[in-house]
């Protein structure tokens, strides 16, 4: 446990620095952008899950009322990466392959123009057979995909999330829609269900859940002809990425290419530069700015959200709890394009528990749905959901208490993850310890039909290698330079960062957030890699900033660096507390002094060389309706090891949303498609996500368990949060009233049919 | 002479980075930016040099069509400061103290309608006495401007032009209109006048002469109302220097200021926050964005152009050249606010020549005239039109050729300025011993009334500590982050010193000029310090860079750094030529590579400890036609100490613009104001600057004198040859038909008038 009281502004809750602007309604989203001349563009979505393209009629749309431009896959620079590109928002061309696929892109002199247009296009289309299923998608005589192979470039966005090894690679065979396997081993799985006195072998099914940020996807491209040039402002977790896709996909050099990372509205993992390769191109192509803002439904249909699961689990336990086996068949929805998450389902499947017989196997399935994308923790709910319920299931046929159970096996620093590395520095069991002592477990008061689950999760985290500049201006104002995105409040604790080191209020602190020409690299934030990548280097640029404050007052005292002190936002002679001098009067004086170390400035670099998971362990105490399955949370505790928390407010904000997400996981959010590959989901209406009146206070518990290579012990947060709900809940019901419910999320209609069929 | 050979790139020609944008308009400038809901300004002058104000009536002007608002001095937060601080484009109150003097300004939907409103203000005023003429408001009768003493806060923008001490203090005594006097001395001038066999007495007067730059001053305010903050964009020669002056005027913190360089149409002294404080003021007070652009009769009545001076000049010489005495006394005539230039006129009058007994006295004055400003190389015309004429004079009445008697006595490094400071190495005796050579000089053709006139002219040269930073990206593009204003295409040497050091091509390299918020910082750029002071700063943070890449390419080969080099665009392993990896490929490892030195960025600053004169020496060739005094320029040599010529093309170009300056102080320009303090030149017709069809190519001579602690041993480049034009020409004009001319510009009636006093 980090001792707080060791610093003056680090560990103490600071509010949201763009908070301001977000309450008046000036902070600048890409929709609020007012640019001279700007057009607005619409899409023609594909209504057909598979289908050829027969025709295309834009004559009718290009006569409408303020269209300057009605245009086909054909008329782009993207034209050659129509569907060979990973890519699900550049026009198809020749066929679709997912319902919501765009097809053509109107432009107009306004939004109301461009809708009314994209209505007057005329597509004439031949449908084709549909594979909706993963299961069906497996089938020996299934249609393939891609019959001609895999379209080959792609990003795979799960070493951002992740400080772990690229999943399963491309399956080089003959042609199926099983895209990717992998297969992770250890011990002997059979001797070590033979072993168990206790076994569970039960078929876990998560559906697709869509990432339901406030914002939908939106990005305004601004062209400059005469340089060959483009610069995209855009709703983005990462504006290098986004900089790397539209270059990849425009054939422009990265240098042509500059993002501008605006206000996000949320992303959660979802926004790596999905509609920007296409609005770039729009804009290039018809020389003037274009913006697109994607409709709700629009969103629905065609971004990435994370992929449905199957996994096929057998676990075995000795009487006293250890786990001997521990066996899994892990299958994956990744809808039309190659994605892969069994790698890391695997990894935590096979990594909250010591258990020396692991047997795991990942399918990686392509199907006719949009492609498959990372939502907060990408596979870990689903894994989670799995794992801790068989363990749960365990528990209760030996009689042991789950929290006993979980602690017997859980896993600690150096054993094994799912992949069979060694797991970092982690703090899981101190946090089923906290849980343990929390007056919701311990004086469990239980009502008819209530019960308690618990479950644990975790995210190994990631890093990314970042850099930073720190500037001293000559009226004491700090800025510190990023090229990170904030999506979770983390600039408020590099502020407090570097108010920590200068000792200066963080009121002095100014956070500028650079675009992809301007800003100090960084990783996308994502994967609750940027708190912990990014401090450091922030923190090594204000030291530097600090080693040249102190030589300029070296000069102005005529004394050495030895015999000074930075405090308080002014440098003092040791010994001599009346000769000080403020950092503003030394940042004026290295700006004329001939001679000195010159302007204050420091860059900082961080590159750490080890991860730092992160585990939760969550408790939901539930009420359930025996007469019509209806779930009712009434308590909900998160406990977290965050290394150190660096601004408790935000650490709290993170827990508490990653939290209700983990609940809409288990009781409200599904995509739910037809066999014809139809979304039956497509508006808030039918997508249910917890809405203030379902969600109890999310209680949240603090473990400060330091991380090795942390920035001040912190490690990431935003991740494992959302791990553990799904679990928790399905365990709650099961001790309520006796159902093991397998399939998310857990409705009323779903609890009724196990009550019923388990009666 | 620097060898440029040793370099790949340094001391090549390269064309202006930001031509592309110049030359197809796409480069914005203050006038050209659209925002949604800009407001247009216009201002109400005064049209009398000196009057009360006694009512303003806006109640018309509010009425007009799409007014916004009326605004005088009262009703802004600058109300505090007009009238007491040094600065002329603050609303007057109560008093009007020069023609031009802004008293109301209108904000208005349009130009149009801003113009119309500003026709229908009625201000009333009553008439003061004026006090037009220098000389005149030193007579011990005439009305005091300041009568209540000097407003105290201003800015002293010497100090950023030359590196050289403060001008003269403000005068503490009865308030009058000689606001600052200085005395320089060294030696006996009575005794040197006295061993003297020649002596020269003359008194030069040099108008005032306006910058005359394309762009009038234009600026664009945003307020942000709910941070109580405001962003201009304006044309500047030093964004952070403007930023200081609007918080200052308007009682702003500066980190409330932020202040956007946009692209400049000329400078030249003239654009260091003039009209910014208004136009913020307007801004933050209607709450909405606000642009003023002068129109170019208001930007000649308005700014503040380049004091007029009087040189009361007696040089004594010995028969063999020897120069035993200057004295001299300076009268300034700064207009209406106190601004002083009389300290570097007296450094250069009485620093060009090695000489024992120096007397100069400086009076610096007010009259009822636009404040005094800075004016390419301040001061230096008159003071080389008057030291350079009485040489000449002295070379005729010795019997001396001109060249002869400046070999004899010209200052090398070591010798004393008029200051009795020494001067630091300079090149001043190799510029006239290559213009000996020259084949204008040494093979003199001459026609009848033709007559060839040499002068010299020099400049300190200034110096700011600045800092940059440079950022390799994983394309292999880099990005070099100054905060200096390029005026001068000094952008294009900062990239070419990053080329040189990192080994790359100049494309590669992308330079970005920051605001007062992003960028490092420098000095304002004028003075001809920026290259001087910037490159260092750029040449640090490219070997800042390089070693991280050289780091990174240690992790690469598993290699030492020693053993490893980095040349054209790739780190190879020395002796193994075919072992190498682009910059590219290693900083994208950088982004990557755990535990490594994390993104390849570096920073660097520079405080350069001593300035670096910059001296030339100027032929001109002239025809006088005796029927009219009309003066045709039939040739022209500069030849001119750079130091090192960083990028022959930039240097060449500015040596050329230069000069052409320097035949306009000579021949063409001049502000004329009436006994009542009417400006009798505000527009392009009246006020004359020199033409195509005037001006004969300007022929070159670059030497190479390396400054001992410039970049590559570069100088300033940009004030040296305005310097000696005006001298050159009047001494070609008294070699061409006999008479001195002694006040400037020299347009035909004067020489007409001369030749018929002479005669």
């Amino acid at each position: 446990m980090t001792n707080t009281t060791e610093f003056r502004y680090l560990g103490k809750g600071r509010k949201l620095i763009e908070g301001l602007e977000k309450i008046t309604g000036t902070a600048q989203y890409v929709a609020d952008m007012q640019i001279p001349g700007l057009l607005h563009a619409g899409v023609v979505l594909s209504p057909y899950a598979h289908a050829k393209i027969v025709s295309i009629d834009t004559s009718a749309a290009r006569a409408m009322p303020g269209v300057a431009g009605v245009f086909t896959a054909d008329d782009l620079p993207t034209r050659d990466r129509a569907m060979n590109s990973r890519h699900s928002a550049v026009l198809a061309r020749e066929r679709v392959l997912f319902c919501g696929q765009p097809v053509v892109a109107v432009v107009a002199d306004s939004e109301a123009h461009a809708r009314d247009a994209v209505a007057a296009v005329v597509v004439e289309y031949e449908p084709l057979p549909v594979i909706a299923d993963m299961l069906a998608a497996l089938e020996p005589d299934a249609p393939v995909i891609w019959p001609d192979g895999l379209p080959k470039d792609g990003v795979d966005l799960t070493a951002a999330h992740a400080a772990v090894d690229k999943d399963g690679e491309d399956v080089e065979r003959a042609p199926s829609n099983l895209h990717a396997t992998n297969h992770y081993r250890r011990g002997d799985v059979a001797r070590g269900l033979a072993e168990a006195d206790v076994v569970v072998e039960r078929t876990y099914r998560t559906p697709i859940v869509h990432q339901a940020y406030l914002e939908p996807h939106a990005s305004l491209a601004i062209p400059e002809p005469h340089r060959g040039a483009v610069t995209v402002h855009t709703s983005t977790q990462g504006q290098f990425g986004v900089r790397d896709e539209v270059a990849r996909l425009l054939s422009l050099p990265k240098n042509k290419v500059r993002v501008v990372p605006m206000a996000i509205g949320g992303g959660f993992g979802a926004k790596y530069g999905l509609i920007d390769p296409l609005v770039a191109a729009l804009a290039v192509t018809i020389r003037r700015p274009v913006r697109l803002v994607l409709t709700r439904s629009e969103d629905f249909l065609t971004t990435t959200p994370s992929p449905a699961t199957i996994i096929e689990l057998t676990t075995g336990a000795r009487r006293d709890g250890t786990i001997t086996a521990i066996k899994a068949v892990i299958t994956m929805d990744n809808g039309v394009f190659p994605f892969t998450l069994g790698g890391i389902v695997s990894i935590l499947l096979g990594g909250y528990y010591k258990c020396e017989n692991v047997d795991i196997s990942v399918r990686e399935v392509l199907t006719h749905k949009p492609q498959g994308g990372a939502y907060r923790a990408p596979g870990a709910p689903s894994a989670t959901f799995a794992i801790e319920s068989n363990i749960d299931e365990m528990a209760h046929l030996l009689g042991i208490d789950p929290m006993t159970v979980r602690l017997t096996s859980t896993v600690e620093t150096g054993d094994l993850m799912g992949n069979n590395d060694p797991w970092p520095n982690l703090g899981l069991r101190q946090c089923l310890e906290a849980l343990q002592q929390h007056p919701a477990w311990a004086e469990r008061h239980l009502g008819p039909d209530e019960g308690i689950g618990i479950a644990v999760g975790g995210w190994p985290c990631g890093m990314s290698p970042a850099a930073s500049v720190c500037r001293v201006d000559n009226d004491g104002t700090v800025r510190i330079h990023v090229g990170s995105v904030d999506i979770s409040g983390v600039n408020s604790s590099l502020v407090l960062i570097a108010a920590e080191i200068l000792d200066i209020s963080p009121d002095q602190v100014e956070l500028l957030q650079g675009d992809t020409r301007d800003g100090p690299r960084a990783g996308p934030s994502g994967g609750s890699q940027t708190t912990y990548s990014v401090s450091g280097a922030v923190a090594s640029a204000a030291r530097a900033a600090r080693q040249k404050l102190l030589e300029v007052a070296s000069h102005h005292f005529e004394a050495s660096v030895e015999d000074l002190e930075l405090k308080q936002g002014a440098v003092h002679v040791r010994g001599l507390p009346d000769r000080s001098v403020s950092i503003a009067t030394l940042a004026e004086e290295s700006e004329r002094l001939r001679g000195g170390p010159g302007p204050i400035i420091g860059e900082g670099t961080a590159a750490v060389s080890e991860n730092a998971p992160g585990f939760v362990a969550h408790l939901a105490k539930v009420h359930v309706d025996r007469n019509t399955g209806q779930v009712t949370l009434k308590q909900y505790v998160a406990v977290q090891d965050v290394g150190f928390a660096m601004n408790p407010t935000m650490v709290y904000g993170q827990i508490h949303g990653g939290a209700v997400q983990g609940i809409g996981w288990g009781l409200n959010e599904a995509m739910i498609y037809d066999r014809y590959g139809q979304l039956l989901t497509g508006t808030f209406m039918d997508y249910s996500i917890p809405a203030f009146d379902s969600v109890p206070d999310i209680e949240t518990v603090l473990i400060q368990n330091p991380a090795p290579h942390g920035p001040f012990g912190a490690r990431g947060i935003g991740e494992p949060p959302i791990t553990a709900g799904a679990a928790a809940i399905a365990n709650a019901v099961r001790a309520a009233v006796g159902v093991r419910v397998t399939e998310l999320p857990i409705r009323a209609e779903r609890v009724w049919q196990a009550l019923h069929a388990e009666a």
